[in-house]
């Protein structure tokens, strides 16, 4: 695979690359004048062929051929709501997330939520996001809100979407809600919301309140999953839902 | 949750506990004489109630009750086959797939692993194994073998078994193959053994060798995912289809 570079706003022409990403193609992937490679818009969904025209002190040029839309972007709009932990347990589930089709991230602050990550800890996320995107092939990132709080977040996401709500407890099992999905066709796939709560689960009143938001409790078994464990198995079953 | 501690070849009665077993208890989660617990046999799938007789400098003693087949057990025998690869990568896999419900795990030697861990971290997973199943309630613990030669490894799982192998170029999509899954019951369901390469995936030879040893090439679609991420969303698929 041609080395993949995250571009905001990528246009054809000729181009100097941000500091870091002329660093990362011809310091890391030693890429030099002529060496072919492949752009994106992480924001927009469009990617082009590239290649790299000249190299100096002061920069790295590229010149961009015509733009098109990435070739690989997600059958299924895929919304993750996630009760937020500790240390760096989201940092794993959005990258988890991204190679697993999410097109939107949203954390939220749960009554169990022991860590309460501040709004800036988004840009690191998002940066996670692309970096990801970029080496799994995706053409695009999800979205990734700041930490929302849990009503808000219980908002989140397009109308019309299957809304599960993960609950050890629950009765249904996952197989059973998503045998009821649609399997992707372009363009018409029904979107999915999924919420998974922080380590400890969603509280009673947590749970009520999603399922007067319209949200299905589902399990996956009676184990007690870590959440980002769950994150990857609920994703992976949409994924093979969705045609993957 | 009461506290679960694994312990070997339980029986009921009054039992010094292992000098491990007994910090645990007593230091981390503060247990004192007449405090009630489960001890189970992560090899034999059995459990006993069992309560703290007796607290001293010396030992820590418990009264174990009857013992009673495990109450939470994977519904299907499904054994992982794993590529090794850098640093604690395998650790991470045998953590999500002892939740996810293996029944054995098979690290195996590639071409492009670049790692190749001794045998005697076949103890180390063991115990990271012990301890996911004493999290997360389930009454047994994967069988984890030391690093087989890719082609030994292929011989291994049960007769019988649906056997896939994880593959971004192939044509058929797992969700097809598992549709052919007999759901999981009670003593009947159809055993699954899955081949997930390393970082880097399987070579061409490599492919070849598991076609010819009855597996089937899936995907789970073009991107390209970390192998730690393939196997929580495969083992996630088939927990689905399994009724979790």
């Amino acid at each position: 695979m041609k080395l993949r570079l995250p571009l905001a706003a990528i246009a054809a022409g000729l181009h100097p690359l941000p500091h870091d990403a002329a660093a990362y193609a011809t310091r890391v992937h030693r890429l030099g004048p002529g060496d072919a490679l492949v752009v994106f818009d992480p924001d927009g969904g469009v990617e082009a062929d590239a290649e790299i025209a000249g190299v100096d002190r002061r920069a790295v040029t590229v010149r961009v051929g015509e733009l098109r839309p990435a070739t690989l972007l997600p059958a299924r709009s895929l919304t993750l709501i996630q009760g937020t932990g500790k240390g760096d347990k989201l940092d794993a589930i959005v990258r988890d997330a991204t190679e697993l089709g999410a097109t939107s991230i949203v954390p939220t602050l749960c009554e169990r939520s022991v860590a309460r990550p501040e709004g800036a800890r988004a840009l690191r996320w998002r940066r996670i996001a692309v970096e990801a995107a970029r080496q799994c092939g995706r053409g695009d990132a999800p979205q990734i809100a700041a930490p929302l709080p849990f009503a808000e977040a219980l908002r989140e996401g397009p109308a019309g979407a299957l809304r599960l709500c993960l609950d050890p407890a629950a009765t249904r099992p996952l197989g059973a809600a998503l045998a009821l999905l649609t399997p992707a066709a372009p363009g018409a796939a029904q979107p999915v919301v999924v919420l998974v709560g922080p380590e400890g689960g969603l509280g009673a009143g947590e749970l009520s309140a999603a399922e007067e938001a319209g949200f299905v409790r589902v399990t996956l078994g009676p184990l007690v999953l870590r959440t980002e464990t769950v994150c990857a198995a609920v994703l992976g079953a949409i994924l093979v839902r969705s045609g993957g």
